[in-house]
């Protein structure tokens, strides 16, 4: 497997990473890249992620045999109708977005009779770092990509993808668009509008400094994840705000239990609960979920 | 300042580091320790973290000039009625509690006309790691340590206790037992309980094992603390219960405010509150509050 012009749209932390890695793996000929803001795609290409930047994204994905959408997943619209009409019939088309249902839909609803080029791809491998300036070819080493394959897509196309992300040295996995939304809902989505959540509410105290200024290493880790890009999690969140409600709710009853016990003073209650946690998180931490 | 005697009651994670952190610094002669681990106290004294093992808390203090308890702190009344009549009058005791009002009381109660020997402390230095094991003697290194002195402390006793923990390399603060019990409730009591309460509530779904499988770094730090000590954070959660209540209470109404945004599908709203919190956190990250 060898892409001889790899286009990227979206150079930032996840784009940028790709055209390292694949690079490094030496499984790719020319790397361009189109975006929103100049500086970061100089970035890029001072740090090697691209070997030049092009006007836009149809620019861009002229004469490509791979091309990676790494934006907001909001934007996914405006590039699949942008790039549609320049692609090589045998071009390979995928994203990053960490929703998919509303990304196919998009897809299908832009690229038409070429749908079966895409296929839907997310790595699950973000930080609280974005841009260019964070890409490392070793982002993807080890992590999971999640395809969700459509019916249009060959099966060639989708072994091609998943060659691609394991040049990376990612583990590719495979699953429905639906299941992978509430998969992520639970044990991604959530978490981020927790920890937003907090740190929010604690800034809009009267109190907040003298608050912060007693938070510690607890809180810092607990709250990493609130400092993850603001619009990109926005639309993270609205396109799976079905799926992200419903997992609020969850929490939600989960937390009304807690306040119960501790209305109750029911200490055994609540030590079988932390300890019952603890366990889950060590079997996590020890692999046996994987 | 120098102590020939320090007993430690409670060999763990704090006990342990205080240990190795005085003798470190020169600042004491002789450590023991009494726990309710023989083997804990064993790897205490293996590490250098104690000179000798007592047999009970009792023993431990007898001839003291510096006592620690760092127990959970349900123990505490148990502790001070025991080490009480052996205390010499002008050893200086000192807790590690997570919550403070409760253990005031406790000592109240407890340590009758000799409560003007007791300043509690908090050093915010935990760790999800537990036990003599994991203890350092960098522990305290540039954290804090919240006094919540008593009216009847000597002025002289305080600043002994300060001087203790300064020699561990902590900065040291003061505060009301009430103020602190309702700071901590929010920027650590609080977020325990959530995250214990997300990998609790994961645990126990179906498809538990399937979601823990594609759950990454986010969530690996979002939930660190859900390792912590299920006893030690059961009592800090029942002593501070109230307070947490209301911590509790408060993040439901953010919550709310949440779940309404996304069901409005407010993207502006959304993607505003993100950015906040972020600019918040990096205030925070940059010591705007310290």
């Amino acid at each position: 497997m060898f892409f001889e012009k790899v286009a990227l749209v979206g150079v930032g932390l996840i784009g940028g990473s790709f055209g390292l890695a694949l690079k490094e793996a030496r499984r790719c000929g020319r790397v361009v890249g189109a975006g929103r803001s100049a500086a970061n795609l100089e970035q890029a290409r001072a740090r090697g992620a691209i070997d030049a930047i092009e006007t836009d994204a149809a620019a861009a994905v002229r004469g490509a045999d791979l091309v990676l959408i790494g934006a907001p997943v909001a934007q996914f619209e405006k590039i699949f109708l942008a790039i549609g009409p320049g692609l090589r019939p045998e071009c390979l088309v995928m994203d990053a977005g960490s929703t998919k249902r509303d990304v196919v839909a998009a897809a299908r609803r832009a690229l038409g009779a070429r749908i079966g080029q895409f296929v839907p791809a997310h790595p699950i491998a973000g930080a609280e770092k974005s841009g260019a300036a964070a890409a490392s070819a070793a982002l993807f080493r080890g992590k999971r990509v999640v395809l969700t394959p459509l019916d249009e897509n060959a099966p060639e196309a989708i072994e091609r993808a998943a060659a691609a992300w394991g040049a990376c040295g990612a583990r590719v996995s495979r699953m429905a668009p639906e299941e992978h939304d509430s998969v992520f809902a639970a044990v991604s989505h959530l978490p981020h509008l927790l920890a937003y959540a907090l740190v929010h509410g604690i800034s809009e105290r009267p109190d907040a400094a003298r608050l912060f200024g007693y938070a510690a290493g607890g809180f810092r880790d607990f709250t990493r994840i609130a400092s993850s890009h603001p619009e990109m999690w926005r639309d993270i969140c609205m396109a799976n705000s079905d799926r992200l409600l419903q997992e609020l709710a969850r929490f939600g009853a989960e937390l009304e239990n807690i306040g119960k016990i501790l209305r109750d003073a029911d200490a055994k209650a609540l030590e079988k609960l932390f300890a019952e946690a603890r366990a889950a998180r060590e079997r996590w931490l020890n692999g046996e979920f994987e």
